[in-house]
């Protein structure tokens, strides 16, 4: 395979009396000139975009990104992603794939200014080797996401529940933990309830209870969060979801960052306090979200 | 001229030891494709822009713009873009431009994925008409921004001062104005302050006194209200910088959204409540903005 592999979709080209989209993919070479300048996901950040782990050519949770993806379009008033025709790309993608872990991403951009119909296209590249994280953990800094918790609801403008391509903020709050010495970031509501990570989702164990963030305050809802509660629930341990105070992060007995590629990592510290780290349970869950999963 | 002209420019080959910059552009087919899709910018509305109005090939107001596409990079961490390089670039791109109104547009993105410099283009092309616009006026509705007025102080990862491309959440707020029946968008802070719009800088007129929100509270510094408060200042008029509680809207003797290339329209209404709207200022402003500035 090349180091990575690019598709070009046609999503205008998508409708329910076809069962067979390959010829609305177009292959593209990932390093040459592949988008023109007027694309308004690089002059605007307008768009939305998943990225689905890929373990030995196996595409993981494809349904639930799918949707995730659709729901983002929807709070984005971009036409929704035909659901067929994304599989297969995803589906030609992943057949491209080194064994070992990859990383397929979509995109679909509002498209070219002025331009009549959106701009879709998928990627698929092999992951980094988060292995050593995996098993280190990370610490992360606490950061303030300037919004309250109910400002999603207030302002669906705001488009906090939607993956958008305008993630200059996330980045920005990366580089900044990294000043502060830390790994990661946590990002806090300004009325001061924790909320997610940069590029994943939370979730703390406190006594036998695990608890994650609400989905409604303006958070994605994780499609690995999910798996994971999936596991947790086949185990028989309590898993819910909570308005949680940021005080609850400094008595947490164990918590994870977890997220589609990287997985789950081990939250070491918070702002410089250490944090319990459950190696065992660490090791249980990714051994779970690599072994193959729909 | 073609429809639009599109130059690529190599950031890295910039140094203080030359003096011509002509060979570190690359003119690219602004239809064709020209970025490849590991462009930060497209995958994370990673980097920053400017638009510049261009008058019968006379770009306006070109100082500024690259001062505050340099603040924009360091608020982002990005390498502070050559001034000289870039001035080079905008004259190229000016000399391409059809009489009348055109728009030159500099984009500084992070770069591709994993690489080691940013991507950096220039593009001109020409304006849309706007003096129907300029004549009529637009109506607004107001919508809450999720920030207080202290969050960019705060928090500066949330990068509120750059005018960075993840400009979503504003694509987002100028469709939910229109849903609203109105023509653009004015933010509100969250604790109830007067921001800026989408796409513009706000001017009101209180009595004798034109006012627009300090550029501290997390908004963009506008190069267009610096040029009008100019004009007004040679005019011997009163304008200054304050704290503007949402209630002066509706208690305001006449409002502008002005911006680089649409330059001044009067604000006809808010959220449903028509203001007084001052004809033979709005034509006075135009008539010297659409003069030649630097």
């Amino acid at each position: 395979m090349p180091h990575r592999f690019a598709l070009i979709i046609d999503p205008v080209a998508a409708d329910d009396a076809r069962d067979d989209f390959a010829d609305t993919f177009t292959e593209v070479d990932a390093a040459a000139p592949a988008l023109s300048v007027g694309e308004l996901s690089t002059q605007r950040g307008d768009g939305v975009f998943e990225s689905i782990g890929v373990i030995d050519g196996h595409a993981q949770e494809v349904v639930p990104h799918l949707e995730r993806l659709a729901n983002s379009a929807r709070i984005c008033d971009l036409p929704v992603p035909h659901q067929e025709q994304w599989r297969q790309a995803v589906a030609v993608a992943a057949a491209q794939c080194p064994p070992g872990e990859a990383v397929i991403k979509l995109i679909l951009s509002r498209g070219v200014e002025h331009g009549p119909t959106p701009t879709a296209w998928v990627t698929a590249a092999p992951a980094p080797d988060f292995s050593a994280v995996r098993a280190r953990g990370v610490s992360v800094a606490t950061l303030d996401r300037g919004y309250d918790l109910a400002a999603a609801e207030r302002a669906p403008w705001l488009l906090l529940g939607a993956k958008t391509l305008s993630y200059a903020v996330n980045m920005a709050a990366l580089r900044e933990a990294r000043r502060r010495g830390a790994d990661d970031a946590i990002f806090l509501s300004s009325d001061g309830f924790v909320l997610e990570a940069p590029t994943a989702s939370l979730i703390l164990r406190i006594g036998d209870r695990f608890t994650t963030p609400e989905p409604t305050g303006g958070i994605l809802h994780g499609t690995t969060q999910l798996s994971v509660y999936d596991h947790l629930a086949s185990r028989g341990l309590d898993a819910g979801y909570d308005r949680i105070p940021a005080s609850d992060l400094a008595r947490a007995d164990a918590a994870w960052l977890v997220s589609s590629v990287r997985l789950a990592v081990a939250v070491t510290a918070v702002d410089g306090a250490a944090l319990p780290v459950d190696h065992a349970l660490t090791a249980e869950l990714n051994e779970y979200l690599l072994s193959p999963r729909h």
